[in-house]
């Protein structure tokens, strides 16, 4: 291997920087808290974008942009809100900078160009959206507003990691107003269904829906539903949430519309996000000592055809079979890559397209196309195949269906595995720091112990499942009765 | 109408205020000088976006994400960069907000929470992304890099316009690595000519290509190529520019590559960008009294049918005939919305999607059905056309195109027609007076006799176009020796 990753079994964590860096996904920045992505990363990005922002767009949301700063005073109107974020928020004090006397060739910030008002950088944006709602909503007629947003947000975190936790990453975020309480709550769970179907379908990604406890719930919200994931080591990832806001924003920000009958009541609402933490999520979850496993749906390369051979002769020979394949596989709508790039020897390549994680490598030397055969290895399991040349677009095709579904499998049964009920607080501490995963048990449903719980374990309750069984039971710490279990565990 | 515009003779900035407002492309925002992009406005820019960004990747550019933030010492490295930019930069200089003690629910910043060094919010990003590329760039193996970024940038203005100047816009910027200072300047020129072609065949704007002089060079660089558009008052626009930086950036922050013989060079750099400005220009050059006029192979909407019926009976009738246009339509990629909205009647549907600028409309009535006919109206010049109901989706189709071609031509009569040459100063000022547009007129050379013209008329040199003919002449305000004439003109 040209580029040594640690393995998971040594550093799990640095096995994921290690990916992250070498597989070209992103860079660490010269911004504290701030990272580059990559092109390989963002094409990554880019393919998750594209296939939700469809999904968005089949439900009737469309696309607008709203302003990156947001006035203090409009920030602190949902206090709640306010409170939540404050801690985290970059604040804009000054517009212009000046030469500084005594430093030539340097700049110091120019006092004399202090804002009257200082400028929040959106760590999310409730506040400045529902102030401009204010003026586009008087009736019912102008209701429902689907709107949704993708941008870039800043929350200064004090531990960051790539992808996962970054000081200024890229979401999008969903904000709809409704006349009444039903549909708002409607929307918010038809988007949660949307992410689960994403994570599903297309990152292979298994999820739990849930809704989450007060203490865990997003400054503001009356609901906070989520799809918590699974990763190799066992912690969860919360991978997306969708919000019912219920008339919190409408009432700080005074937005009441006139209903059939001309009766004034404040306007409904939700919001809904992802992020760019996806992205770290997907690295977790699938891939091995190697590098990346990427599934075939979202990969920016699905396909990479490298040509083994000696001398121009077998040379043109393969390039020629090669076109005429990648022209299929185009055609198919499949990205294909052919590297015939000469500075570098196959088994670089090889090496180099696992760490990428390409799901589908093609080699085709002289004795092959002799053969009329190539060799087809999969990403996933490492499996090396020979394939007749004939009809090999569509087995290519199915082969890709095959590992999408082989990911999401593999993926599932881990996670199922390591969902675990835990009946009194011995096996619960030993199930976390043993087992890891999800832990099924009974909490007595207040915030108190729960904070207890996490002061302890370091676990958190991930969600309450929707569609919860009933079962009576009493609580793991307090002992207290319960009628149902939630799901612990550690998370990023 | 339902929506009052003021007329272009009457006051044309209010014109266009009117226009963007009441055709739903952005509104004011709670903060100053920056917009918000609503839906139908975002719809049109993300047929922009989509469009540019096939084009960047067709010649080789991949997208990736650098940080919002420049750290102030990044930020001045670059002394030209840094000084053009510092007197319009918002400055973030705290982390944390933090409750008001004197102001129960307020807050304040939090003076504990001061960052040692102040963080720029990016007006441009060739600071943050040439300190990245040091860290990518050893060799000539690791050039040329071609990168582009889809992000928003802050640049405080002092007077704001919708999209036209805004304190926060969205962009794009390519920022490319070379090994040669002739592959740069190729690279500054093929982007240019990318700019001229998109903004000619999509936004049906013609456009001059040319160079800048040194005082409206973008800072920092060695050349600025830009396109400059006409307005329909005679003002010019500059739509979009190519920087060809030379080593500027590298040698500020020395990325150096050692080339095949193994010695140190710095590397050359570009950058070239466009921004949601275009969105003005395209208003401003193409619309009319009545609303938007948008060409078609940008337009959110290219088609409405609207349906003119009496009762259910001739209602389901319409509706059975519209659903298989609507279907031949969108097969053929085209955007078509049926607007069959029984609370508005006919008539204002009609003023509405005049003034959001649908390329084509078609009314459908009981009695065309009978005679198997549809009017159609296209927006451009209001002719309004009887179209047989066979073949009717492949007319359409062809309307589009002739429409497409049919905006172009007018707004490249127009702007032919306003490009005069000046002889003398008492020629040029009564030209920029009274007939307006872009003056061809001898200039010395001098940055001096450049800001005295501008002075004096508030023209500016837009550019001096590509291949400009060599002509000796006199400077119409100096009177010193000139060897070509240069473009004048009033400028957004």
């Amino acid at each position: 291997m040209s580029k040594e990753i640690t393995s998971r079994e040594q550093d799990y964590s640095q096995w994921y920087n290690d990916l992250v860096i070498k597989a070209g996904l992103a860079d660490y920045s010269a911004v504290r808290g701030c990272m580059v992505i990559k092109p390989y990363g963002f094409a990554l990005w880019e393919n998750m974008q594209r296939q939700l922002d469809q999904m968005f767009k089949d439900t009737g949301h469309q696309n607008a942009y709203f302003p990156l700063f947001v006035p203090k005073s409009l920030f602190e109107a949902e206090e709640k809100n306010a409170e939540g974020f404050a801690k985290e928020c970059a604040i804009v004090t000054h517009y212009r900078l000046k030469s500084d006397p005594d430093n030539k060739g340097k700049l110091i910030v120019d006092p004399e160009a202090k804002l009257e008002e200082e400028l929040v950088v959106r760590p999310t944006s409730e506040a400045i959206i529902w102030n401009t709602y204010k003026g586009w909503i008087q009736s019912y007629r102008d209701l429902p507003i689907l709107i949704n947003q993708w941008a870039n947000v800043v929350r200064w975190e004090m531990r960051t990691r790539l992808f996962l936790r970054t000081t200024e990453f890229l979401w999008q975020e969903g904000h709809t107003a409704h006349a009444t309480r039903d549909e708002a709550e409607k929307e918010t769970v038809q988007m949660l269904n949307v992410y689960a179907d994403f994570a599903e379908q297309y990152m292979a990604l298994p999820v739990m829906k849930g809704v989450k406890t007060e203490n865990e719930r997003f400054a503001g919200a009356v609901d906070t539903y989520c799809i918590e994931a699974m990763m190799q080591d066992g912690k969860a990832l919360q991978a997306g949430t969708s919000h019912f806001l219920g008339q919190n924003f409408a009432k700080a920000f005074d937005v009441k519309f006139a209903d059939k009958e001309n009766k004034l009541d404040y306007v409904w609402a939700t919001s809904w996000g992802v992020s760019t933490r996806l992205i770290g999520g997907l690295v977790m979850a699938h891939s091995d000592d190697d590098g990346l496993i990427l599934p075939p749906k979202l990969a920016p390369i699905q396909v990479v055809i490298v040509p083994i051979y000696k001398g121009e002769e077998q040379k043109s020979q393969i390039d020629e079979k090669v076109h005429e394949l990648v022209k299929e596989l185009k055609a198919a709508g499949i990205s294909v890559k052919y590297d015939d790039n000469d500075n570098s020897r196959p088994g670089w390549k090889f090496a180099e397209y696992e760490l990428k994680g390409v799901p589908v490598r093609i080699a085709i030397g002289a004795r092959d196309l002799a053969n009329n055969v190539v060799e087809v290895a999969r990403r996933d399991t490492k499996e090396k195949m020979s394939y007749s040349i004939d009809g090999l677009g569509k087995a290519v095709i199915q082969l890709l269906d095959d590992i999408q579904v082989s990911i999401f499998n593999k993926a599932k049964t881990f996670r199922d595995d390591h969902i675990t009920n835990a009946n009194n607080w011995e096996e619960f501490v030993q199930l976390l720091d043993e087992k890891t995963g999800f832990i099924a048990a009974h909490w007595d449903g207040t915030g108190e112990t729960e904070e207890k719980i996490k002061e302890l374990t370091k676990a958190t309750i991930r969600c309450i499942p929707l569609d919860n069984q009933q079962e009576a039971g009493s609580c793991i710490l307090s002992g207290k009765p319960s009628s149902q279990r939630v799901l612990f565990a550690r998370a990023y």
